[in-house]
C-alpha cells in the first residue's frame, strides 16, 4: 500500500527540510515567507477607531508578523508558522490578530507560546466562545471548527509556533463581519476579559 | 459553510484545551498516554543480538517513551507527543526508535528537538534516503511518504515534540522487515553513518 501509494504520486514526492527555531527569542531561521500586518490592515477590528486612525498617523507600526515556511496546500502535508504580535494597545484594547476560521472548517491547530504573554480567544459559528492563557511553554490545542485570535497582554512580543493542516486555508472574512463576543482590555493596569 | 459543517458534527465538538511543555527539560505536564518501549520490544532490530540480549538481562531497561495528548484519530485533528530517546548503544550501534511509515503513508510529521543530539533517519519505499542532524531548536520537517526513525548519538536524552495528523496512523510492520539502510554506529568516539 506504501508502494502503491507513493508511486502515485512519485512526480510530488518531496524531499525532507528542517528550519531553526530559536527557542529562547522565538525566532525562526530563513522562512519562505513573511506576512506582515500593519495597525492600517486593522481597520474596522478595534472598539476605538479614532485611536487605531491615531496610530496609523504615527507611522503605521507593525502589529504582527507570520514567518511561514511553505509546503504544498495540500491534505497530508502540514504548514508551520511563528506567529509574532507586538505589544500594545488601541484605546484601552490590547493588540490582537485579526483571527479566522479554517476555510476547511474541520481542522485544527496546534499553538506552542514559546515567549510573551496573552489569551487565545476561540469561538465557535454557534456560540460558544473560550480565551486560554498564553505564556512560554503552553501548548493550546484549537479543535476544528473554531475560529482563533491571539491577544498580547504583556509588554514584549507574543510568540507562538503553529503547525495545522496544509489543507486548512483562512477564512478571514466571517470574523471581519462577526467580530469576537470578547474583548481584552486594560482596567486598573490589568487585563481584563469584556464582552 | 462553517455552520453547516459545524452544525453536522455538532456532537463531536471538542472544548479547546491546552498542555504545559518544559521548553528546557523537554517534559510534558499531564501526558493523557504514555508508550514506554523496553530494550526487550527491539529485538531484531539491532545488528548485535548478543549485546541486546545483554542489556535485557542487565535489567532490560526503558529505551524510549512516547507522552500523548489524545485526540480522536479522525481528518483535521492533530496528534501531539513528546518523543524520549534514552542515550546508549547496542553493540557499537546507537540507541533508535523502531520507526514507522504513517498508515496514510501520504502525511507528513513536524519534529521539533527540543534536547539532546541524533539524527532522524528517513526513507521512502522507492529506496531513498536520508539523515537529518537533530539538536535543540531544529524542527525537521518529515513529508509525506517517508518513514522514520530517531536516534540519539549524544549523552543525554533525546526529546522532541511533534506534531502530526490524526488519521495517519503507524505502520511499524514495513520496517520491522525492511529495516533501514542506514545504522549509526560509534567509531573512534563519534557517530558515523554505516550502510
Amino acid at each position: 500500500m506504501t508502494l502503491a501509494a507513493e508511486g502515485g504520486l512519485a512526480r510530488e514526492l518531496m524531499m525532507p527540510w528542517g528550519v531553526d527555531i530559536d527557542l529562547a527569542e522565538g525566532a525562526m531561521a530563513q522562512p519562505d515567507r513573511v506576512l506582515t500586518r500593519r495597525a492600517s490592515a486593522m481597520a474596522g477590528y478595534y472598539r476605538d477607531a479614532a485611536a487605531l486612525d491615531a496610530l496609523i498617523r504615527a507611522g503605521d507600526p507593525v502589529h504582527y508578523e507570520v514567518f511561514e515556511k511553505t509546503v504544498p496546500e495540500a491534505y497530508g502535508h502540514l504548514l508551520l508558522c511563528v506567529s509574532k504580535l507586538y505589544p500594545g494597545k488601541v484605546g484601552d484594547e490590547y493588540f490582537f490578530t485579526k483571527g479566522h476560521y479554517h476555510t476547511v472548517s474541520g481542522t485544527a491547530e496546534t499553538y506552542l507560546c514559546l515567549r510573551g504573554q496573552g489569551l487565545m480567544l476561540m469561538k465557535t459559528a454557534s456560540g460558544l466562545c473560550e480565551a486560554a492563557p498564553m505564556c512560554r511553554g503552553r501548548l493550546v490545542y484549537v479543535p476544528p471548527h473554531w475560529a482563533h485570535r491571539s491577544v498580547n497582554t504583556g509588554g514584549e512580543p507574543l510568540i507562538s509556533l503553529c503547525v495545522y493542516p496544509a489543507d486548512a486555508g483562512h477564512n478571514y472574512g466571517d470574523i471581519e463581519s462577526e467580530g469576537f463576543p470578547q474583548r481584552i482590555v486594560e482596567s486598573q493596569g490589568k487585563a481584563v476579559i469584556c464582552t
